[in-house]
């Protein structure tokens, strides 16, 4: 979809000047091209206003002298509000059309397996009765679907996955803007799931897709059932994730990195490679990898062993 | 479904005198009209007895004399088995019997979804591949509902919702009545899920039917993946659920309520509007609106705070 | 499948001598006949390698002198990692292929219901829409499957259960043998699901097929929504388990065992009988029966009472 950003901002409210361009898509600030408008919700991101590429910036007037001299100030007071509102000029419009994918030699497709337009596959790809494959999803070879799984458009799925059934790839992401009188407004979810090689997916776990860009999930990285992984987190390889973990949105995980099962990780962290997460650990702030953690808010497991002795002796004297 | 009190009496072995009447179904004590029966299975609903318009209740002979003049007693050693027996004969029939629903215009609807009898929907619904829509489901207005969604029999969802892929929306409640020899009877869940309008619905999250009445979540309420909603639950207005939360039956949300990922609530309990409780708290008891709770059993978070500085104090001091 | 030896010993990369004989499958070393081959990989089932009837035991040079004197030895330094080479000849070969299933009289079964080959099924079943039944499944009569739930390859449903919309049986277990560089090989589940009468699964639970033998959930046991139970656990008849529970591999209950929502089991344990677990207890080590339990480490909950009553007083005097 492509939009003059004049449209874009009456849509939106904002008052918008100099001159008119068109406009692709949106991205986050340090990634948006000059075809793409970005947006400023808080301090966090400032440092990165002056080194935009973005054709557009929504953002509050007092950061507007720190954009770069070609970048259009976008002024509003809400700019989180504004920025769904624009996510929504551009999301995928959910359809019900269909078309044949293109697919290699030796597919094995049920003949209720539903796609949407402009579907790739590679060779051998089985796909199970009542799977759901969305627009212009993508799936390497020897990839394998049992039933009733469903991949949201767009997705992007390696050669030798095992997705189990119930699993939903690429669902909307948890993310909404909020009004001064507590309605919520949605933020649409234009960005996708990248899925690596010999990566499983279990049975009933939910992959949801990125705001912008992807959520990825790195080569043999195994999944278990009804875990949750929110937008935008960044799984590295072969990392092993057990059952009703769950992530919230733009965690990532490094190389190796193993969670027990019922764990699971706040939003924005960063977890080095090699973790070891207990079953049942809550992770609340970045750790580094290689080491072992448990508890909640998660601390080294030496440390929280330590407590619990310590704890244990307080109680016995009294 | 009507039955003649004698027969429902025979059906669940009670003993009936008096005049026979027409019964058309079971509710709760203080809800039931004068062609429903209802039950009394615990002391905490006596004051109700003397006000109820119920034709007849199931319950001991010692709350009899409380019933008013003109209903039934049906009495028994074990109100709640012999209520599970009651609701198996007020059970909707699971049946594949199909119907073309009656819509608006501009709808999608993809030709794989499969309809029960007597479905009702607004205009420009898109009802993508796999879903199905049971009996006497109403579906209001530009409502999208992703791939391989269910909603069960008499459902009735608002305007402008978004339900993902595998939500399960009205399935039975968990109730069970127990026998002397421990097993479990089931008390089939004979009310229904209402949903208003603008509220979406997380991938893979499941929403119950109510014993009677309806399971309600209100309008601009946002649940994401993988929550479950026990039955009876209701839910206000502009609430956050999300991920892996949990709410056991009957428990009332005011508006604008918010609750962290993998947090939960037992059954029976009332959070005040514009409570938030914080991810993972486990709420034990009914609380009051507009703080921040966290912890398990939940307390206010600041009191949390306080708790877990002493502890660290005094495990430092040994 | 049948193998020669010597054709599983090459295609796992081990060095084979003796009698070529044909095998039929893998078992554990306590339950593998001799048309089976096992392993050892851990010191903890040492004591059964005399007893084992296996045909051939994958396993390290050290124990090798413990096999019975007609057991042939297939020595590796990594026999849980050949276990799984091996565990992928005796898979089941995912396919779409498909046959009208053998059935009683009085079923009711959606036309969109897609059936593996060698289906059966007793009288009175109803499958209601986007179902799948995979090869080899056997379900009882009388028993109901809501919309869009899938029975994977060989399970065994009773009779007179009920299984939710979403639930998935049968999907494989979480099992992977790990390279020296951290790759994770998949084990192969050839087991299945045996579910006994009168039970019934919750939307969205998922029950996974053993690795060897079964994974079994006994008579008259009700699951709620969102659960998950691991692969070779064993149930017994009447437990109870509330939602977002999950049991990790291999654990036994036994009968009447109570868990209540979110709560957890790590794997290998034993649950004692009329054992009740409270909400969100985490149970890490076997307990006995007849009591009741909270907490993460789950103890008796009494003893729970009396910590959190001290820890109370401790922090009221700092």
């Amino acid at each position: 979809m492509t939009y003059k950003l004049s449209q874009i901002a009456k849509e939106i409210g904002v008052v918008f000047v100099g001159d008119d361009i068109d406009i692709d898509g949106i991205h986050a600030i340090s990634e948006a091209s000059d075809r793409e408008i970005s947006f400023i919700d808080s301090g966090k991101y400032i440092s990165a206003i002056p080194h935009t590429k973005a054709a557009a910036v929504i953002l509050q007037s007092r950061y507007a002298h720190l954009l770069p001299p070609d970048t259009i100030a976008l002024i509003t007071d809400e700019p989180y509000l504004k920025l769904a509102l624009a996510t929504k000029l551009f999301a995928h419009r959910a359809s019900t059309a269909t078309d044949a994918p293109t697919m290699g030699g030796g597919c094995d497709i049920d003949k209720s397996v539903s796609f949407g337009m402009g579907v790739t596959m590679g060779e051998r790809v089985t796909i199970m009765a009542g799977c759901y494959v969305g627009d212009g999803v993508t799936i390497g070879c020897d990839t394998l679907l049992y039933p009733n799984s469903t991949i949201y458009h767009h997705s992007i799925i390696g050669s030798g996955c095992t997705i189990h059934s119930g699993a939903v790839i690429g669902a909307d992401g948890y993310g909404f803007a909020h009004t001064k009188d507590g309605k919520h407004i949605k933020i649409y979810h234009n960005g996708n799931v990248r899925i690596g090689d010999s990566v499983e997916i279990g049975a009933n776990t939910t992959v949801d897709r990125a705001t912008f860009g992807s959520t990825i999930i790195s080569q043999g990285t195994k999944i278990d059932n009804l875990v949750q992984i929110g937008h935008n987190c960044e799984i590295g390889e072969d990392c092993l994730l057990v059952c009703q973990t769950a992530l919230a949105g733009s965690t990532k995980l490094g190389d190796g990195v193993s969670m027990g099962g019922q764990s699971g990780a706040t939003g924005h962290l960063v977890i080095g490679s090699h973790a070891t997460i207990a079953s049942r650990a809550g992770v609340t702030k970045s750790i580094v990898g290689g080491r072992v953690y448990g508890g909640f808010p998660a601390m080294e497991h030496s440390r929280w062993l330590k407590i619990q002795a310590k704890l244990s002796r307080l109680l016995k004297q009294k």
